[in-house]
Formats: C-alpha cells, structure tokens, sequence
C-alpha cells in the first residue's frame, strides 16, 4: 500500500487527564519527523469522561463516521476520576475504546515490549528483551456476548462468552507470521489455553499450523498462559514475536510493559492492516487524573505510539528515526530527574529533527 | 468440624514423570508430621497419562467413587512426554485433574504464595511477599461450556462460555474474606476485569460488597487482572488474600509462583470447605518427564501441599511444623546444591521429627 503523500488526516483524540498532555508532545515529535512534503491534517476530537458527565455522549455515530474518514487516529488516554458516581464502570472503555476498535476493525493489537539502554527492569536479570505481542483485537470474550438472568437474586447467573471465528483468528495469525518473518529471529509462539478451552484453543493452534505452512522460515512455539507468566518473568528474552487473543493479550502486555520498564513506556497500535479504516495508536497507560495538568506525565509512550503511526504509513524511516531519537533520550536520562512532560517532548522533537 | 482421628483415610495419586518421586517424600513428611493417635490409611490410585496409555481409562467412575469414600487426596502430578502423539492434548487434565475438582467440588483453590527466607525471587525487589490466591474451582471459563460449528472450514466458529453464578461466587468470596479475617492483614483483593466483563464482573464486584458486610473488620481492593500483572511484578508484597475466577486464578498463581521462587515450590489445596467431599492437595507444578525418575526433582511443592492437608484436616499444629521445617531447610540450602529428591524429604521430615 503507497503512503498517503502531501496531507495526512490524522484525528486527534487527546481524551482526559494527561491524555491531551501526553498528546501534545507526541504530535510535537510527529511534525518533526514527518517526511519532507508530508503534513499532518489534524482534527481533535474531543472525547472521553469529560465529554460524557458533560453532555452524556460517549461516541456519537456522526463522530465515528467522520473519524473513519481519516488515515490515522492518534489517542491519549480516556478515563475519569476512579469511583465517580457519575461515571458508569466500564462505560469509556466500552462505548469509546473497544467501539472504535471493533466499528474499526482493529484486528491487530500491536504491543512491542523491549528493554531500552537505560531503562531499569524490575527483573534481577531480564536478558535482552525485545518481542512484540500481536494482540487479536475483535473477538475473544471482549465482543459483549454474554448476559445475565435473575440479577440480583440467589439464582443469579452470568456468562460471558469468548467468540472465535476462522475469519477473525487466520487474519490475526497470518499477520503475526507476516511479522515474524520479517524480523532477525523469526519465531511466533502462540499464547492459548488449549488444555482447558478447547474448542477455541483447537481453533487457534490449526490455524497457526495451517499458516505456517505459508512461512517455511518462521519457528512455531506453543505456549500455555499460565506457563507464558513464568517465562515473561524468569526468561522474557525467548519471545519474538507473540500471538494470543483479546483478554490473553491484555493481560500478557501489561506483565510485559511491567517488565521493560513500566506501561510509562508501552506503546501501542490499534491496527486495521487491510487499511479498510484509519488504525489508531495510543500509550498503554491509562489517563492518570491524579498527576493530571501538571506537567508530571511522561510522554514517552505516546511518542512511541507515533513511531508505530508512522511505520503503519509506510514512513519507515521517519518511525526509525522516533524510535531512535526516543532510546538515545532514555540513555540520557538522569535517575530521579523530573523533567516536565513538555521537556521531554522538546528534547525527544530536538533530537529527531537532529 | 472436628478433624477426623484415629485413622486418615487418604487416597494417593501419584501420577506421571516427577509426580511419584515428589509424593513418596511428601508422605513421609506427612507420617512424621501427624499427631499422636493419628495414622493415614493409604490407598494408592493408578491414574495419569501412563494408565491412559496403557488402558485407556482416564477415570473410570467406580475409581471415582472409591476416592470419594476418603479423607483427602494427595496428588503428585500427572501428563505425559510432549506431543505424544497417543494423548490427545488436554485429554488428563480435563478428564482427572478437573474432573475431580468439579465432580468433588473443590470450590476453593488456595494458593499460597510467600517468598521464604533463603530463597531467591527473579524480582530485583520484591519486598515481603506473603499473600495467599483464593482461586474459584468450580466455575468460570474452566466448565466446559461453549462448543464448536463448521469444525475445519473457513466459516468455524468456536466458543468458550464462563459460567458465573450467585451460588458459586458467593461461597468461594465467603471464603476468601474468613481467610483474610484470620491473617494480620485483613486485606482482600478482587481481581476481575470488570470494565469489559460487565456480566460476570457486576456479579463478583456485588458479591464482594455484600459479603464484606459480614466482615467488616476485612479491607477490600479491586484491581483489573491486566493491572494486577504490573502490581505483582513491581509491587507484590501488597497482596494478602485475592480472590478471583478460575481462568484469572491460573494465570496469576503461576506468575505468583514464578515471583515467589519458582513453581518448584509452589503448593496447592482443592478444598471442599463443606467437607462434602476430600479435598486435594497437589504441587502446582506439572511431571516434568524430562527428570523422572532420577530423584533430580525438587519436592518442597508436594511436602508444603501437605501443610495444607493437616491444616485442612483440622491439625493446625502438624501443618505449622511442616511448614516451619521447610523453611528451615530452604534457608539452609546451598546455592547450586544437588541433593538427592529423597535427600531433601529426609532433611525436612528428620526436622518435622526433631
Ligand atoms: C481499558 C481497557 C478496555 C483496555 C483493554 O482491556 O483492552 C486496556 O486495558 C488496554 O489494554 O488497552
Ligand atoms: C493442568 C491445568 C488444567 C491446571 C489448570 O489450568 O487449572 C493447572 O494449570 C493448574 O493451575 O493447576
């Protein structure tokens, strides 16, 4: 696919308490970076928990539709203060993060965790850590099937259901193995619980047979989760690049962020590669109101998040040259300096433009 | 209830690979370890992957029902070499392991989780570490529910059903929150993801509110699985009882064992808190083929599940002893030492005795 050239419509979705903090310094860098005769087209959208106890829109349908008409969205981080009576749980997340990626077919989660120089594990001895997590970003138990009877009394019962289909896993793994061969190590390792959830289980690993077969060059692993934790915390330098479902994936990246050095740092893609729709690309981390406006926030996830913007247009280079203007940045860093977001976004921009 | 005296019945499931080395010295402790008057009648059961393979039973129901006719049960671990092509995968795991935690109800599955003195964690600081998981057993994403249609063709669809019920959720809270009220602490921890989970969540999250009524001398936490990934890698000694869903269950104790020193150590209890059925006793950890019969495996995690067992059972005493003997023994160990799996369970009984 070419790269869209001169104007990129990029919809800008700062969102809540650091999320427009973070954001502006990741839109600094991105200015930067962009490949001479590209720019950026920006349209913010303003979205997330103050909108909703404002207006009670959460995600309105003539929104959606024109966010969908741009080439990329960029996003903050969306969520109010915890436990505010005016803010239903799970209603952000719901009817504005997963319906964006669900309406916008966000089939792959792209979550690249690695150790930076500088960078200081929880992890004695991590190793050299450096995979990408290729996260199912449709199906699984996040699709809202499921219900409830009876609630509230004795009888209660509530399911929730994980949907597998060949469509949505075989599109999900042949981008996995499309990924993995294009990296030094080539070796997917599928992440399931075949044991126990067999039929979803058997689904996943036929399908990562059957695909394999298409890239001869590429080791296949298999992997049960509750085995996964272990390794990502005694040997998390053995992944390269993993495959897992929604809910496996959720909570494989946030224990992988953990381990390189705090979801501070975790970036994240949202990506449709069929390009039927805009991909969106935000930090791992959540909205942070407690540190909020005050310049406190690092920016390095949402700069990173650029990185794989940009790599997602097919500027490679320009991405190459976040990721690395981002390491030298970490190298550099004091322990203990507190830096203010916008320092860190000025020095991360000065050392892309070079 | 008052323990059983004078004779234990005790059914004994050996098992695979490691499972009936580990076991014999789990025994042994357990001989020296029970109080005067009382014995453990033993009787061995023949089941696991080598059984199968031989006879092709799994679980024959009149096996079942002689097991149910005991005390407890004590488990070593059963599976097979990898990718015998003669054992279908999961085939032992849900037709013995589950069977009988569902067909017994062992609705309580406690782990503990400690980081004992002499022992080294993979986390550069893990700070005390002493929380114990309250794993449901009997529920959730583990009951096989869901199916499969279209089996092999482009348009599959498979589907795994977590079943949550009032019933269910109400007693394994119940009995997570009297855990938390006996320890110093008095903490509990749901893990759930709410915010996508909305059925099943809702029905955890109000159980936990209406059960901590009853208890109102019990703190009580929510944390999201994913979140509770980075807590247990940055920040673990923050936990004290957690209680959460079977599928959430497995992946945290593994990761809580991995932190905690490994899962060689790692003891688990199937309890049947009404007593309506034996409880059982296993170490986490699998048969590990690879080092059967060489007396190279570690058998702390089986001689610690019988700490559970006397505790269960009702001899407090006798399960402190055994635990304070292996903690003697861990603080003793050499680095890089390569006792004997007998070795180990002389050193730790002839402590229980001494
Ligand atoms: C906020 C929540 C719905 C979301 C998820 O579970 O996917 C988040 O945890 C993430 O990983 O992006
Ligand atoms: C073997 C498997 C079925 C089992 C489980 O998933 O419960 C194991 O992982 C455990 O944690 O005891």
């Amino acid at each position: 696919t070419p790269a869209p050239s001169g104007s990129v419509r990029l919809a800008v979705i700062g969102g809540d308490g650091i999320g427009p903090e973070v954001t502006a310094e990741a839109l600094k860098v991105l200015e930067v970076a962009a490949p001479d005769g590209v720019g950026f087209e920006q349209t913010a959208y303003d979205l997330g928990a103050e909108r909703y106890l404002a207006t009670g829109e959460v995600l309105p349908d003539s929104v959606l539709a024109e966010i969908r008409e741009h080439d990329a969205i960029l996003l903050g981080a969306v969520g109010g203060k915890p436990n505010d009576p005016n803010l239903p749980p799970g209603i952000l997340e719901r009817g504005l993060l997963l319906r964006l990626r669900f309406e916008l077919d966000h089939y792959v989660n792209l979550r690249p965790s690695r150790i930076f120089p500088g960078v200081t594990s929880p992890l004695a001895d991590p190793g050299d850590v450096d995979f990408v997590v290729v996260r199912e970003g449709t199906e699984g138990p996040y699709t809202g099937n499921g219900g409830a009877l009876r609630v509230g009394t004795p009888a209660e019962i509530a399911t929730e259901v994980s949907v597998n289909t060949a469509y949505g896993v075989q599109r999900v793994v042949r981008d996995a193995f499309a990924r993995a061969a294009r990296r030094p190590r080539k070796k997917l390792t599928l992440v399931h619980k075949t044991n126990v959830l067999v039929h979803a289980g058997s689904l996943w690993w036929r399908t990562v047979q059957a695909v394999a077969t298409e890239f001869p060059d590429v080791t296949v692993d298999y992997i049960h989760v509750d085995a996964a934790m272990i390794f990502l915390a005694t040997d998390p330098a053995r992944f390269d690049v993993v495959v897992t479902d929604n809910l496996f994936g959720d909570i494989l990246t946030d224990l992988a962020a953990a381990i390189t050095g705090g979801i501070g740092l975790a970036a994240s893609g949202n990506v449709n590669p069929d390009r039927t729709s805009p991909s969106m690309f935000e930090p791992v981390h959540g909205s942070a109101p407690d540190i909020a406006g005050q310049q406190k926030a690092d920016p390095t996830a949402a700069i990173l998040s650029t990185s794989l913007l940009l790599d997602h247009l097919g500027y490679a280079d320009a991405a190459a040259a976040v990721e690395d203007a981002v390491v030298a940045d970490l190298a550099d860093r004091e322990p203990g300096s507190t830096r203010r977001t916008s320092e860190v976004g000025d020095a991360i921009a000065a050392r892309v433009a070079g």
